[in-house]
């Protein structure tokens, strides 16, 4: 089911803070876009295409704040630090860019830029809403492409949150697998927790319970024990960028899941939709790898886990190789290999 | 440098609580052999040697309690229930079986059996001090034959703790990595925080920053990324029970470290005494392996990390097939395939 992850309200960005769950349900109003930065940046809102609605609307509430614009001109002239302020949150999903683009587009259009501000506005809010209604019905439109790979009896391996808190609608790779439960499969579905911020167990399982779908939370490290002991069918994770030759950037842990599948001779599905895809980006050696604060490892949410001082890295996403991935869904249709040719195409809507 | 991890002072065993490290450096003494069975159940004492050691010191302080033997036959009957019990505290590392059959032994020696009971507690304790003793000198085996093996500039990669900590020595893959540090090599370890119970991030960390070796603690799913992009030049880890033909149980997510080792190309070294070989084990598949309290993974030391009701899966161990093995350091000599000939030879001293 969709969960209001992100939507506007009042003139403000309403985004359901993650952090919180699974304990509390708590919601947020950002009436500024440093607030829906800091979500970002923090993972209140979190996932690539929920940061993309979430930067779209902080667009939107920016162009709010900027009351001495006349012009659809002098807003793109005021909104340009929120523009590279909300871009600079986080730097591997490529939904955030994208996002940010397309608002951009907008301003930059002849009847917008000489528009008066306020019909500039109202076309932004329109761009907005319009980023979210493609989420949502991508997030279908995968689903449905998606849920015959899940086979009957599937035990499926997921790793982080691909679901509706990842998104403006019901999720990606969550999407696929809560649809194959709707087709009336019996799935008992395993849920990587995802150090450090548990992604996994605290909203994953969360989303699998609301939808009746019988879970299990593992510690990452278990995932290649439940292999071995042929215990896992299919792997379906979601991912944050697609390079043009089908490597996949998603969250750390995703590369080891693939190359324990590869190993296990199971199939390792991605999720994504077209907006995920970066054409641009030859393959994964160019993807920026976000490092985010060491504190989350020894410290996070979670008391202090290693002795003061003590030095972690905590890379937040890693890049799988095209060649360990069976297939990646997406909203225009399942892209197999070679996926130059294929990605290529679902993005120029040829597929 | 050792750790008094286990030792026996003043008729009591005195066990470091490692659930309280790295913040705090908190001792408990144990006056029966229920405590020390507690203390091996939740962890306060882990690592298959020194598990081995707190068993045995768990029979010489029943025997304190077993005032009313008068022989050593009395006692040994009268033992039979700390031995059984002190037995079914953890399955998997095979170090604690081969303490009690040694302990047991003694009582059943003939001129212990018929000697007063006095005399065969002090038999009794002669062998948990010779098991130590001999704990501290396998350890330093250990690091003579693997330190090798160690690159000049190494990146090393463990998992878990294989440190003093969890011996009554020096350790086993962590004496390894700091004997090759103090033969004057420079290195880089990384220690995987090894969820759900973070021996890595709570006590690795902490031995390796007492022994002044550059280490950066890391989540478990990050290692892949990092062998991926070359940041790994070895692996080390120690075992829980290694079957004759060279399978090894160890802490879970062990078996996907050797998984992706080998997807990589980078050798993976498994660092054990002999004691913790069970030749009467023909391969893995027959090795037990221990579930733990869903809890440690849902809730653990960490707070609630899942929706309440959400269930988990929590094994502790998983086997690493021989084939991915590419040494097996014992405090024997390094043992390379065919395993079951190697093996066989350590564990009869034939090495």
């Amino acid at each position: 089911m969709a969960i209001d992850t992100v939507t506007w309200r009042d003139g403000k960005v309403r985004i359901l803070d993650q952090t919180r769950l699974p304990t509390e349900l708590v919601y947020r109003e950002c009436g500024d876009w440093n607030g829906v930065a800091e979500a970002i940046r923090v993972l209140r809102v979190r996932g690539a295409p929920a940061i993309g609605v979430a930067a779209a609307y902080g667009v939107c509430v920016a162009a709010e704040k900027a009351a001495d614009a006349a012009t659809g001109a002098d807003l793109l002239r005021a909104l340009e630090p929120a523009i590279a302020g909300l871009a600079a949150t986080r730097p591997t999903a490529v939904n955030l860019f994208w996002a940010l683009t397309r608002m951009r587009g907008v301003l930059e259009r002849d009847d917008v830029s000489s528009a008066d501000a306020d019909a500039a506005r109202a076309a932004l809010l329109a761009e907005a809403d319009r980023i979210l209604a493609e989420d949502r019905s991508m997030g279908e439109a995968i689903a449905g492409h998606g849920r015959d790979l899940i086979p009957e009896n599937g035990r499926v391996l997921t790793h982080c949150n691909a679901g509706a808190l990842a998104t403006g609608g019901i999720g990606t790779a969550l999407a696929v697998v809560v649809a194959a439960h709707h087709q009336g499969k019996r799935l008992l579905v395993y849920a990587d927790e995802t150090r450090p911020l548990l992604q996994g167990s605290r909203l994953t399982a969360w989303e699998l319970e609301r939808e009746g779908v019988d879970a299990r939370v593992i510690c990452d490290s278990a995932a290649g024990g439940l292999m071995a002991r042929g215990e896992i069918d299919v792997v379906v994770v979601g991912a944050d960028r697609i390079a043009a030759n089908g490597d996949v950037a998603n969250k750390v842990g995703t590369y080891p899941l693939a190359v324990l599948a590869r190993y296990h001779g199971l199939p390792f599905y991605v999720a994504a939709p077209v907006s995920t895809i970066d054409l641009s980006i030859p393959s994964g050696r160019e993807i920026p790898i976000e490092e985010r604060d060491p504190a989350e490892v020894t410290r996070g949410a979670l008391g202090r886990t290693a002795p003061a001082g003590v030095r972690a890295v905590n890379p937040a996403f890693d890049v799988t190789p095209a060649d360990l991935v069976t297939a990646i869904v997406t909203d225009r249709g399942v892209v197999r290999a070679p996926y130059e040719v294929g990605l290529e195409a679902v993005v120029e809507g040829r597929a």
